[in-house]
């Protein structure tokens, strides 16, 4: 019998024993057995006290009394936040236990140092939930994707802002009322400034960035970070006139002994699944020097996507070696300036952009320039009474 | 120092060596090491000599060479083919080494036996390369899906045949061109039956609804099989009239307590990401109970791209305990007889079926009849003079 805890017993800690419950056999069988349960809960760690639940007597407050257990293998932590999920993680590294996670801000914060904690103390930090919900990307580039240097890692991270924009194009909705439908349909949080301005996107680019290119690169480095606030219907309607749908991205991407680290509204085409991709659902892009572009398309978010992400991790924790997954803090200027970011950009102006091929709606121009400098193009473009400018994917 | 053997020096097994060698770094840091060279190649089991190459000293054509050295503790087995293929990979495993193979003609014959053999010695037989080429399929089902119940599996599975769809589509090329055009281009081999008759979709759809009901599933249960020799450009025609694609499908789904599992080309509307899979790419598309749909989007072959999805699975070899993966036969009656199979049907005629919207090219009609048995449809429709039909995804 493998005993884990949990700490933090909200909507994906429920989701993991929902999980390890409904599939007690299935995961039973990945760890050698017969079918009988091999993974119990011994302890939730939580403020609140869940009485008549099935587990009520497992809840404790005490994180000691977990750390001191010695038969506890496999700590996961649901908590959110950074504190005090980040000293509990800690704790629980030093005493010898395996810890999995879905909290991609203690992720961003502080991987660096509990993936070098684990490796200290022979156990693993996994973080594969921190990402992407239920789609398996953390895996996929750690482990099946071996062979290639990744050259790009492109995507839609963030399901609220994918629900709003797709409301914004198939149904005509404005940014405030999508928003609002999204509220109503519980994808978008009382306050919504974390998906909506892109941080939540920008916690799980630099995730992917740094497994991508194998160092720790802060949230701090990438620019521009643009959420998708500003986007208005005039911008929908010249992206569908000219065959693109707007997506909001994280992208990191190799240039040179440099990379290219950013989160914003792209125009993507409509030829590419990435556009296709709609509502709630995620799907991304890695490109590697020999196996091309690969996109892994699911369920970004939910209890139990999300959950079972978490779950397959505890099994990869107890079933597997610890991977040393030790990076080191990018240099500065490893990441490109804003300025100095290749792009093609689409530019919707007053005047026309004399030169290049020119849509017009309701008086107004759109543009897209071919592939240079973000830079150079903003010189280029200085005179035309822009309005709005996109990059395009 | 982890030393393997290669058996089969070919364009997958070559492949295996540049990616050991180009990547050896990377593996290294996966195996626990600190970049230096971690996986020797210490057997190459060939007929041919290979003189010149780097490695012709590690060449030999004994396989007793390799089953008696104690310190190979994975064999690689690209040879293809059944025998003897069959027999190298159990006298591997029974000398207690681990068998990863891309060759999804033995997976699907001898799957079952191998995976007991290697059940038996304690050690791995792995095969994610059998399966999408570099697309980590298998490892998805088995590790990051544990939460789902898979309800369905279906997918483009075979690059040949979807490049030559996506020609006849995009190009108007008829079957037998766009065949030439795939063999000069080396995507179709000189006697292309295996591809074009659906032979090599069949063996990874038995192969991917084995795990995803966990059964052995022989490729003899599976009905219909269909290739894609009998489409014309009428059919791909209408397709586009009516808002689809026609992709040749791999499909395993649950149907109550048993399943329809085939190989056909089926109407693929536009609005999927499948119907948007171009060329020699392969997508695979898996819906949990909970997760919903996630699909996987990739190169399906290649040398290098099929060699990282062998060196993936050397690592996990190597690095993870074995996953006992025992299943039994299906029982008869497991897999719908074709009248049994619940689908919506695409029909081109003669005459117009009554009571259905039907849309007219040059005189012939196109209807999509609702889902319904396919018996019950054919029934229907006996008295249309039908040219042809196909599911509906």
């Amino acid at each position: 019998m493998f005993n884990i805890a949990i700490m933090g017993f909200g909507v994906v800690g429920s989701g993991v024993w929902e999980v390890i419950k409904e599939n007690s056999k299935d995961i039973s069988k990945k760890l050698g057995g017969n079918g009988e349960s091999l993974v119990d809960v011994k302890y939730i760690l939580d403020l609140r006290t869940f009485e008549g639940h099935e587990l009520a007597d497992r809840v404790t407050t005490d994180i000691n009394a977990i750390i001191n257990d010695k038969s506890v293998s496999v700590v996961v932590e649901t908590m959110g936040g950074s504190h005090p999920a980040y000293e509990f993680s800690k704790a629980a590294l030093e005493s010898g236990k395996s810890v999995v996670t879905s909290n991609k801000e203690c992720v961003a914060k502080y991987g660096k140092e509990l993936s070098e904690c684990a490796v200290r103390n022979g156990v693993s930090y996994l973080y594969e939930a921190s990402v992407g919900g239920g789609i398996p990307i953390i895996n996929a580039m750690l482990n099946a994707l071996t062979a290639n240097k990744i050259v790009k890692v492109a995507g839609i991270l963030n399901g609220t802002t994918n629900y709003i924009l797709t409301q914004m194009k198939e149904c005509g909705t404005d940014f405030e009322s999508a928003l609002k439908e999204a509220q109503r349909l519980g994808y978008a949080e009382a306050n919504p400034a974390a998906d909506v301005e892109g941080l939540d996107a920008l916690r799980k680019i630099c995730i992917l960035g740094g497994i991508a290119f194998d160092q720790i690169i802060p949230t701090e480095m990438a620019t521009p970070v643009k959420g998708i606030t500003e986007i208005t219907l005039e911008d929908t309607a010249f992206a569908e006139k000219m065959g693109y749908a707007i997506k909001l991205l994280g992208v990191a991407e190799k240039c040179g002994d440099r990379i290219k680290l950013l989160v914003a509204p792209h125009f993507v085409s409509n030829s590419s699944l990435i556009a296709a991709t709609s509502d709630v659902f995620n799907a991304i892009s890695v490109t590697g020097n020999v196996l091309g572009e690969s996109i892994f398309y699911g369920a970004g978010a939910g209890s139990l996507p999300t959950a079972s992400a978490v779950v397959a991790d505890v099994i990869e924790a107890i079933r597997c070696k610890p991977l040393p997954m030790l990076r080191e803090y990018a240099e500065e200027g490893f990441v490109l300036s804003e300025d100095e970011i290749p792009t093609k950009l689409f530019v919707r102006s007053k005047k026309a952009i004399e030169g290049f091929e020119n849509v017009v709606i309701n008086g107004e121009y759109g543009t897209i320039l071919p592939e240079a400098l973000y830079g150079e193009q903003k010189k280029l473009i200085e005179k035309a009474d822009v309005i709005s400018t996109y990059f395009v994917l």
